[in-house]
Parts: structure tokens; sequence; C-alpha cells
């Protein structure tokens, strides 16, 4: 494709903000269970002319968790109200295909398709907490059979998508035809893990397929997601370790006879912006100093796999087997570990920070800067931006940042399309050939 | 409870109508996947203040099915986004106890209530069709088997709703509180069917519990209704058929310890109004004219569970065992028969006009007459109406027939709350009590 590279950003929507201290922020406005805020912040990200609204999603609870996830929405009931406050801006949720079912899946998706007008994405997440079996009646399967659940879940979505032929549906009030029995098939999967017949019950949806992203970044992650997926998010700390995802996941692209340019890589990223960079810094230790040890220590424990408590705080990580069950975010974080010689302590705060994603501390300039240098190094296609509070740490970004990007010619200034394919650059696939017997 | 008895009105929303022809009349605008088209039906129920719109819900498709059923929204998702463009209006959707995990279930219905400021209802389903095992990789239980498992379902379902305190969300940024882990509860269901631990990841709705209504009309549905549901959706033939059915159903529960009065028994009723009884006529009349004997005949075989092509459909319905699958349906239609003495083809039209449910032909007075009788000889405590074709068919019912019953004082001129459950003038469930050991 010759088409100029832009720059893609998601908004990352975590209504108590990203920074496990965020809410306690005087300017901000805490909830991920406040419609109101996320409507508001989802229509700021639109007026940015964001590509994508991102729902993060889990299947447990507990007051030790990230606020942000203590409470939430259901995510595709959620998306298909967003759907109606907002216009043009693309509409992702997350939908595990370890605590799902193809058919349902399938269809909630293509239903939001159709009520947002081609503006939905489905983030396939494997689930990694192994907690969560204990709310659907099973046990939670090893990491890499997850996997193989999820190349098969993703195949007999498609296939549902593609179940009914764009124009189906012929409501012809004189001969009474309403759908024309030769454009639904049949798909009679029938595999490994899934058994489905099919048609679905919704006609193909104004993308042909919503977008496909897939956020998990092992070996069989990123198979996963170079084989099916249209946006990959990730957790990048270094511009390194961006560059060697991206060039890993783009040689993966191309092995699977796709052209590299039909995935955007979008790692997260957390900025923490401020008039000077002496600023920012002080405002993200201001943050910091919100965060007790006590809170911050469950979301690296959960991310690492392992109880830390017999250990001090104030000493270094101990050499511990990587969770099978998280694998890349264990990998992660005990690089970051080691390359920075945190603490135990240390390396908490960095994930009540962030996660794990990559934090950028400084002025509009700067975070522009770091912004172009890892999409021109192709450590990025797009970013999927983490305030750390909201909606001031969103309105920041998009006041201060944004025109910079705009002015680069990095990033576009309206919406040229009306679909999230549009924004991505991505055409509508076709129908898959019918074979009749 | 001395409040005074009025009718509750639902509107039953079929995209492309009632009558399997409604959609071929004229004025009809059709489709469930016509989502305009659902909004203006919304709002004018809304306008006419009628409790609350019902999604019924399929888990299969296929192009001989009812033409508002081969392809329609996901009913969650319709539902979110009905929330954003009414205001007081009950929203009802089915979902199926047989093909769903009751984690997913009670988050996405609590979601619902939150984004609707409670006006969310649940129609809780066993589905009957066996064919729909098919796209869900498993077998379809039998009939009593299915109610076992919906009588469980359920219970986990309220009990994940009140694994939440009313007031556990504190948000207090001082003490950095988000949420009381006091507030919030272990449910640790372990039953035949389901272990399903808690709490749920979004806090108590604004109903307390979602309206829940059951539609499943043999003794083991009566029992699922009587001992957990707000409304019973049924289908009633005649009037001594309901009343009978009523009579049953309110015995039940009575028996359950709770008062009669706290279930809302509502058949479906498919109005044809005209300006005179004979122009009622006519228009029916007109509408059977469009329905092929081909289009009529699967939806009779479905309801009946057997095959009838190797009848005479100009002779008698033939003895067959009553489906098992179908149970209630099946012996509705297969009484109707008889009553009526109709033949196959006389029997096929008149599930291709109603499904089976009561239809009523004649002017705005005779139509509300028969309402009042229905309501006051306790046949029904309100209606599921289900106009013939959108949005003509509603609007007819709604300007002729609702200001009749409200002169009559049967049915409200405004809302006097805001809530699903003020309209049924239900109070909120209060938690039950927590035993700590
Ligand atoms: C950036 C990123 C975002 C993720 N978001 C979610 C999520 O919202 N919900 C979820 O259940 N899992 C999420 N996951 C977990 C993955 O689906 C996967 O289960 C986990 O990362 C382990 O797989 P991996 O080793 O391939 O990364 C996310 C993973 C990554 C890397
Ligand atoms: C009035 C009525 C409406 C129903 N609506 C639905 C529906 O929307 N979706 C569905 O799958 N089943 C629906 N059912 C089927 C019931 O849940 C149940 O599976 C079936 O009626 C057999 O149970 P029964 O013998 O107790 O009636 C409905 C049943 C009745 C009586």
């Amino acid at each position: 494709m010759t088409r100029k590279r832009e720059i893609h950003l998601g908004l990352f929507l975590q209504g108590a903000g990203h920074h496990v201290s965020g809410w306690r922020h005087p300017q901000a406005e805490a909830g991920s269970e406040n419609f109101d805020l996320l409507r508001r912040v989802s229509q700021i990200a639109e007026a940015a002319k964001f590509d994508i609204v991102f729902l993060a999603d889990g299947l447990t609870s507990g007051a030790d968790a990230h606020p942000s996830t203590i409470a939430r929405f259901e995510p595709l009931t959620l998306l298909a109200s967003l759907a109606m406050v907002t216009e043009k801006i693309g509409l992702a949720a997350t939908a595990s295909t370890t605590y799902g079912e193809p058919y349902h899946t399938a269809r909630a998706f293509a239903s939001i398709d159709h009520l947002s007008h081609g503006r939905a994405a489905w983030n396939i997440v494997t689930t990694s907490y192994a907690r969560t079996a204990n709310n659907f009646s099973k046990s939670h399967p090893e990491h890499d059979e997850r996997y193989a659940v999820a190349e098969e879940f993703v195949d007999v979505v498609r296939g549902l998508w593609d179940s009914w032929d764009d124009d189906a549906i012929i409501k012809d009030k004189q001969s009474g035809i309403y759908a024309d029995p030769e454009k639904m098939h049949i798909l009679d999967h029938k595999g490994k893990y899934f058994s489905v017949k099919g048609p679905l019950n919704i006609p193909r949806s104004p993308q042909g397929h919503p977008i496909l992203i897939q956020a998990g970044s092992s070996g069989p992650g990123q198979d996963l997601a170079a084989r099916t997926a249209d946006i990959v998010f990730t957790a990048q700390q270094s511009l390194e370790e961006a560059q060697a995802f991206y060039k890993s996941l783009k040689d993966r692209v191309t092995g699977f006879g796709r052209h590299p340019d039909d995935v955007a890589v979008m790692p997260g990223f957390l900025p923490v912006i401020g008039r000077t960079a002496k600023e920012a810094e002080e405002k993200l230790a201001e943050l910091d100093q919100w965060t007790d040890l006590k809170a911050a220590m469950p979301l690296l424990e959960e991310r690492i796999g392992h109880s830390l408590k017999d250990y001090d705080p104030d000493g270094p990580l101990p050499d511990l087997p990587i969770s099978d069950q998280l694998r890349s975010r264990a990998e992660l974080l005990t690089a970051l570990a080691r390359r920075e010689n945190l603490t135990i302590r240390q390396l908490a705060l960095r994930v009540a920070a962030g996660r794990g994603h990559h934090i950028v501390l400084g002025t509009p300039v700067e975070i522009a800067d770091r912004m172009q240098q890892w999409f021109e190094t192709r450590a990025a296609d797009g970013f999927n931006v983490m305030p750390p509070f909201f909606p001031q740490g969103l309105e920041d970004f998009t006041t201060l940042v944004v025109p910079i990007l705009q002015e680069r010619g990095l990033f576009r200034r309206d919406y040229t399309g009306s679909t999230l394919r549009d924004h991505l650059g991505l055409t509508r696939p076709a129908l898959p050939p019918v074979f009749e017997p």
C-alpha cells in the first residue's frame, strides 16, 4: 500500500484512571461504573479524532483490585450505549475466548457493528487469571491450550460473520421473500473445541468483519495476532523491546501471507504531561505518593503470578519461575526489574502507575517526540493512550500533544471516513467463495 | 397492597411485525435488523406510557423462520442502545438459562439497569428448540432438566446481584478507599449445575434486582415463575384458559409465600383494529391472504414439534404425542384445533397470524372492552401488545385504544416514577441478611 503512514490513537478507557491512585487526584472524576464520565471522555477522544475507544475487561472483582476494575460496566452493553452518543470513533471491547461462546460473541459484535454503523472492534483475550474459573463452573486451561481454543474460537466467529452474503436480506413485499435462502450459509464447523452449525441470526455487518484486536504477546499470542488481528495491543517498556516485538510480530504477519501494513501495533502509552519536565516529574511523584505498598503489591503479585510477602520489599525481585499463565507480562516485569535494578517496592510502584506499560514524563513536545520516535523507528504504528486520571489527563493530551502531532503531519486533522476500517485504512473483507457440493 | 389495580402494557417488539405477513402490508416498515424503526417504535410506546418494551430472542436462524426472527439484533446490546434513546419505559430482553452463564447474565442485566437508571428486565427462558444445541457445541437437555437448570441459574444470578451492598462504593479520595471490602460478598455457590464464587464486578443496580420475567407455562414453568418472577408472559387463547392459568399461577405464588399482586400476568395480545368490526376482519383477511401455506407450516410444525407433511392440510390435526420440549405451546395449539375444529391449514394460518397468542379483531372500543374483561375477570393483569405490523399497527393501538383505557381509569395517563419497578408498583428488594461465620 502506498498510503501515507499515520499514527493511530486509541483511548484506553479505564474509568478510575490508569494510575492506581489517579482517581485520588484533586482534578479526577472517578469511576468505571460512572457512565456520564465515560460518555464525556469518549466524546473528548472523538473530538480529537482518535481512531478508537478501547475497553479492557475482566471477569472477577475484589476490593484489592485496580480501582478501575473493582466495578465496571459489562463492556458489550457499554459499547452499545456509547454507539448512541458518538458518531465516528471506533468502539472496542474485550471478550474472552476462554469464558465465552463463539455464537454469542460473533452475534454481539455483529450487533454492535450494525448499531454503530461500522465502528465495532473485538479485543480477543484468553484471560490470564486462573481465579476467573471460580465464577464459571469450570477449571482454567493452561496458557497454550487457551491459545489453541482461541485460534479455533476466532475461526468460528469469522465463519459465522460470513454465514450471510451481504445482500441476503431482500424484503420484497411483492414476492414475500424476506431473506434469500441461497445467501444464508451453513458453517457446520466441527473442531476440537467447538461444534457450531450456523448461520448466525444477524446479517453480515457494515464492516464485513468487526475489527479484530489481539492482546497477548507470547509466541502463541503473536501467532494468533499475526494470523487474524487488525490491531495488536501490547505492553512494551523500552524502545528496544518494542522494536524487537514489532519486528517479531510483523515477520509473523508476513509468514501468514499477509501484508505487514494490515496489522497495526499499538503499545499502551501512559503520558504524564507538565509545562516543564520537572512539573511532569512532580505530577507523577504526587500520584505515586498516594499509592501505598498495600495497594500496589497485589497488582504486582497478580502480574508476576507469585506471592512476594515473604521477601524484603526493599530488596531485589527474587528469581522466580515465569508463571505459565501470565507469560508475556511476567517476562516483561522481570526484565524491567533486572534492567533498572529495581527493588520489589519500586517495581510495585511502577506497576501501580502503568501496569507494565510505557510511561512517558515530559512537556507536550517531549511526549510528541517520543511518540514520533517510536513510530518512525518501527516500535509502534500507534498508541493506546492511558491517561493517569480522567478527564483532565486526557484533555491535557488532546489539547497539548495532539496538535503537535497534527502539525508534524503524523496524525489526522479530521476523519476521512466513517467506519473504523476507514480510520485504519483497511478494506472490507470480501466473502470467501462458497463451494456448494 | 391497597394500591389501585391498573392494566400493565408491554410492547412486544418484533421488527417485522407479529403477523407473519405483517411486513408485507403497504403501511409496514420492516425489520428486526432495522434500528431506526425499533427506536421510533419504542419511543411511540414510551409516549403512550407503556410499562415496558419486550424483546424475545432465539439462538438460531433460517430463511423459513418467522421474518422477525431470521435476522435481529443481539437483545442485550440492542437494549443498551435503546436505553440511550428512551427515558422512562422499561426495557426487557430475553436470555436463555440453557445457553448462558449466570455470571455473564447477572452482569449484563445489572449493567443495563445502571445504563438505563433502573429500567432493565430479564425475560428468563429455557429455549424450546432442540436445534439450538447445534450452535453451542452441546446437546439440548430435556424439558424438566432445563427447568432444574433454570431454577439454579436464577438463584445464582440473584445471589450475584446481592453480592454488593448498596453502599459498597466509597471513593474517598482522602483515605484512598475505593470500595469497602466488608460490603462485597463472596457467594460461593456450589450447586448441581453451577459453581460460582462471586462477587460480581458491578455494583448493585438501581432496581436492586432488574425485573424478572418468566415465559414458560407448563407446571415447572409456572413454578419457576411463581417462585422468582415479577411478570409472567404467557400465550392464552380463550378467556377461560387464561383465567385458569391466572388462578393456577397465583395459587402457586401464594404457595411460595409471596403476595399474588407481586406477580403480573401478561398474556400476549394481538389487536387488529378497524373503524368497524368488518374493517378489522378485512384487515386480518388481507394479511392472511399474503400468507401461503409454505411459510405457515414450518411455524406450526416448530411449535407442535412434529412434521405434518404426510397429512392432508385440509384434514384435522392428527393425534400426535405432546412434544416434551415444547410442552405448553404444543398443548395450547392442540386444544385450540380441537375446540374450534380447525383443519391443519386453518391452524397453520392461526399460528402464522399470532403464534398461539390471543388475537382480537374489532373497533377500538371492542378491543378496549376485551382488555377490560380479561383484566377485571382475572384472566390478566396486563397485556404484551403484539401489533401485526409496525409502526402503524402500534400507532393505531396507542392513538385509538389507549385513550379509551385511560378514560376508563384502567391505564395511567403519565408515569409516576422513573424505574420499571415504579411502573409495576413493586418495591426494591432489600439485601438478604449476611451471616458472617
Ligand atoms: C496489552 C495487553 C492487554 C490485555 N488485556 C486483557 C484484558 O483486557 N482482559 C483479559 O482478560 N486479558 C487481557 N490480556 C491478557 C491476554 O489475553 C493473555 O491472557 C495474557 O497476556 C497471557 O498471554 P501472553 O503470554 O500471550 O501475553 C491482555 C494482555 C496484554 C498483553
Ligand atoms: C409466551 C412465551 C414466550 C416465550 N418466549 C421465548 C423466547 O423469546 N425465546 C425462547 O428461547 N423461548 C421462549 N419461550 C419458551 C420457554 O422458555 C420454554 O422453553 C417453552 O415454552 C417450554 O416450556 P413450557 O412448557 O413451560 O412453556 C417462550 C414461551 C412462552 C410461553
